[in-house]
């Protein structure tokens, strides 16, 4: 607004909201004025959830995932398989295939992936850390969970050749045709790929 | 998440941000993500900026619009013209046209328009007091600043009605082709309004 017409702490909030991912400027408005009518439901609740998660969220040392504690909960517990890593680019990946329930593995973040365009190298990685856990023993298996994109693959194959000198299976996810999608709308190398990777009944 | 993947601070935080306009369950999801993330540089911040949104910000007595004072800096704007009330739904209506610049008048916050689908009835808008402002004198010309809809149309009549036996000037916005607007993409009554209004050189 201009001519301070809601004053400088709403104009504050909506600078703020709009840098969350999928809010631009004008949806940043519109949150903060949702935000400012529901002061009593949503505003101070919200307020005291994000205060909560600033003093108590932390990065596991151990895998990189996000928890309020360090070791975090995955690799604190003690059903979950030790002897495979699931090694994923980013916390949003681990979320997802924790939602899935596929797996009772220990997961390893690396934060991001390797990009010669956007100038991320194997050092800006959490690489020396996953060979670090994987050289300690116990790790039988790393599945490389990482996206089919360039960029994915690229990481993956240079995780193979940095751990190719390990005593440590490396695996990764499998190519094919997502549950529910149609193959009309599939692309060639999908299609060709569940075709070569195909199961019986 | 399933299983705890990243404890119970973030799973609120999720659920308190999917409560926003223009977030989902997915994007909230981003959102929290992004901003547990970025801790210091977003998330503190934010946190602090709702905090002092929520403890000083407060609805004017006067026009309904939402600030940190009561009445709200427009109100007590004395360079504005007190003759001339622009009434409008919501804040929103007044936030937008606060940032066209287009007038330097008072306002005044309905909260809605009526709906018979949603069930808002007279008097569950701030008509009552907008009719005792027009009372206490000064006031010389009513803006009707309401959406071109059936609720808001219906509205207006219900409140030209209601003014009636007031000597006060009401008036509406001009309906007409939008600035930058195509011709050939406007609706038939938008184009016949500008035709039928249509102005000199």
């Amino acid at each position: 607004m201009s001519r301070g017409a809601a004053g400088p702490e709403i104009e504050r909030l909506i600078q703020l909201l709009a840098r969350l991912p999928g809010l631009g400027p004008r949806s940043a408005r519109r949150a903060a004025l949702h935000l400012v009518k529901k002061r009593e439901q949503l505003l101070g609740p919200l307020s005291d959830a994000m205060h909560a998660a600033h003093e108590r969220i932390v990065t596991c040392d151990d895998c990189g995932n996000i928890d309020t504690a360090n070791p975090c909960g995955i690799c604190r517990d003690a059903r979950r398989d030790p002897s495979i890593i699931v090694v994923v680019a980013d916390v949003a990946d681990l979320w997802a295939l924790e939602r899935s329930a596929a797996i009772d593995a220990r997961y390893h973040v690396l934060g991001g992936v390797l990009s010669a365009l956007d100038g991320i190298r194997p050092e800006n990685l959490s690489i020396d850390r996953l060979i670090e856990r994987v050289s300690q023993g116990d790790v039988k298996e790393l599945i490389l969970a990482l996206n089919a994109t360039v960029d994915g693959q690229t990481t993956a194959h240079y995780l193979t050749d940095r751990l190719a000198h390990l005593p440590v299976k490396v695996t990764r996810l499998a190519h094919g045709v997502p549950v529910g999608g149609e193959l009309d709308y599939l692309d060639d190398g999908t299609l060709a790929a569940a075709i070569r990777q195909r199961t019986g009944f």
